[in-house]
């Protein structure tokens, strides 16, 4: 069986959970550094080289594209962000044009931060970051196409994703996902939000089953997905689960306003399409786990 | 005294009531066809060439980036919209950021058409054609380089703007400015909306002056322009002005959809910051003539 599914960003965290989600000779996997997924089509590439991108597409019937250069690196550099974020992305929409499916991971960073006293489908977009406003613009420019008849496909809102491996990942919200390894390794953590901080969380199992959900799921404008609103000073009991966790509180005011307050989220379109937030904290904790 | 103002779009019909309104000796005019407009620098050129961009900037201070493939054009040849309309936009914000101010001539086509029952500053932009969804991508874009602190500048959304000559301009809302010629000429004319269907305006020289004052108004988000609402059978009444006109109406259902349901706007930011439309209809068409 050949390869129908062209995943972008297939060797970072979420692509990873992705190929894991699929069966793997379904696959053509691309990234920088070449994925190692036995069975699947495993490519070194550059997205950012328009001439490569039709190879890359041959035979392809879905394209999953989760390719990106994270928010705080985007900040520090927009011309890179412009080149990764949102070229590249149009690029790869207009080659998959006619021919493949198109799934996109955009983010709630085209919401703020800060975000407004509640978020629905009919929230207004204003992105507070350089890579909000790129995942912002490459929605527009999909729901363009998909309106002209070129493609079809679907922007996917996602929340922040857990648990991120401990590296240094260029996300501002890699906090959500290092109180869990810190717990899990009885390291002392010092937060960097109050403990009565609310946050959007989705495990990285159910962010995957909710973009392969959208292989087949109506085409039309970006969705916001569900997700799972916790304090953290909840998500941190959850996850020492009785254990003794040295978790210390040093609300950092510009992260806490960023990240911190995330309010209310209701999501009626994603829900009747069959997109789903992992259940409930514990649900989510014990998936992370799954994983490691 | 040195050029200090460019032009983009300058041959344009809005870009030479812009030139009209400013003094020749500090512009820089430049557009493909190269512009004539004594004591300006007039200079032919392509902004979709990046490596041209430098020159043209060079003593700049203001930027009023006009130049744009219009709706039916962008709409029949996406990819050429995608170079005009978008990235030589991005290029050149990129390019001023640094030194010039950037005023951005964007486009009602943010909200639609269809356009919702009520149009105001928190009406969020549901584009829906492929001239609209690039306005919104290059607002996005610079209000994100204006939050960064890399530029100052502005985004004004223009109504149909009247009463452009009677050439083939690749619009499709032409219709608001042929009856203007019929009716002069005394030849018959045929609209393709109802008496009834009603339209924004905006004369040029209004338009002209709101890009001026742009120039000094305080840096932000995009604003929607005040305008004029009038139905057609008033517009036709009021340029006629009393002599017998051979007007007749043809609905064109999707004409009528796109175009002839503009529905009540509100305006407050735009007010509040001086921005202004025509004072009525008499007005509007007075100004109309004016110009020719």
């Amino acid at each position: 069986m050949a390869a129908r599914i062209l995943i972008t960003g297939a060797d970072g965290f979420v692509g990873r959970a992705v190929a894991r989600a699929l069966p793997p000779e379904r696959l053509r996997l691309v990234d920088r550094r070449r994925p190692d997924v036995a069975g699947a089509q495993c490519i070194a590439g550059d997205l950012t080289d328009r001439t490569a991108l039709p190879a890359l597409l041959d035979g392809i019937e879905a394209v999953i594209h989760l390719a990106a250069l994270p928010g705080g690196a985007a900040e520090a550099d927009p011309a890179a962000s412009r080149a990764v974020n949102l070229d590249a992305a149009l690029n790869l929409i207009e080659a998959a044009s006619g021919r493949a499916r198109f799934v996109y991971a955009s983010s709630i960073a085209v919401f703020g931060p800060p975000l407004p006293d509640r978020v629905d489908d009919d929230t207004p977009p204003c992105p507070a970051m350089t890579y909000g406003a790129h995942k912002l613009m490459v929605e527009t420019a999909l729901a363009d196409a998909i309106r002209r008849g070129d493609i079809e496909g679907i922007a996917l809102r996602l929340p922040g994703i857990v648990a991120r491996p401990p590296a240094p990942s260029g996300l501002k919200s890699a906090f959500m996902s290092d109180l869990f390894w810190a717990i899990r390794d009885g390291r002392p953590y010092v937060v960097p939000v109050s403990s009565e901080a609310t946050i959007w969380l989705m495990s990285a199992s159910r962010a995957a089953a909710n973009l392969v959900h959208a292989l087949a799921a109506p085409s039309g404008p970006a969705l916001t997905l569900p997700a799972l609103r916790t304090t953290i000073g909840d998500l941190v009991e959850t996850v020492a689960k009785g254990r003794s966790a040295a978790i210390a509180y040093a609300p950092d005011p510009v992260l806490e306003a960023k990240f911190g307050r995330q309010p209310p989220l209701a999501t009626p379109r994603a829900d009747r399409d069959g997109f789903r937030r992992d259940d409930d904290l514990s649900t989510l904790v014990q998936s992370v786990w799954s994983l490691t």
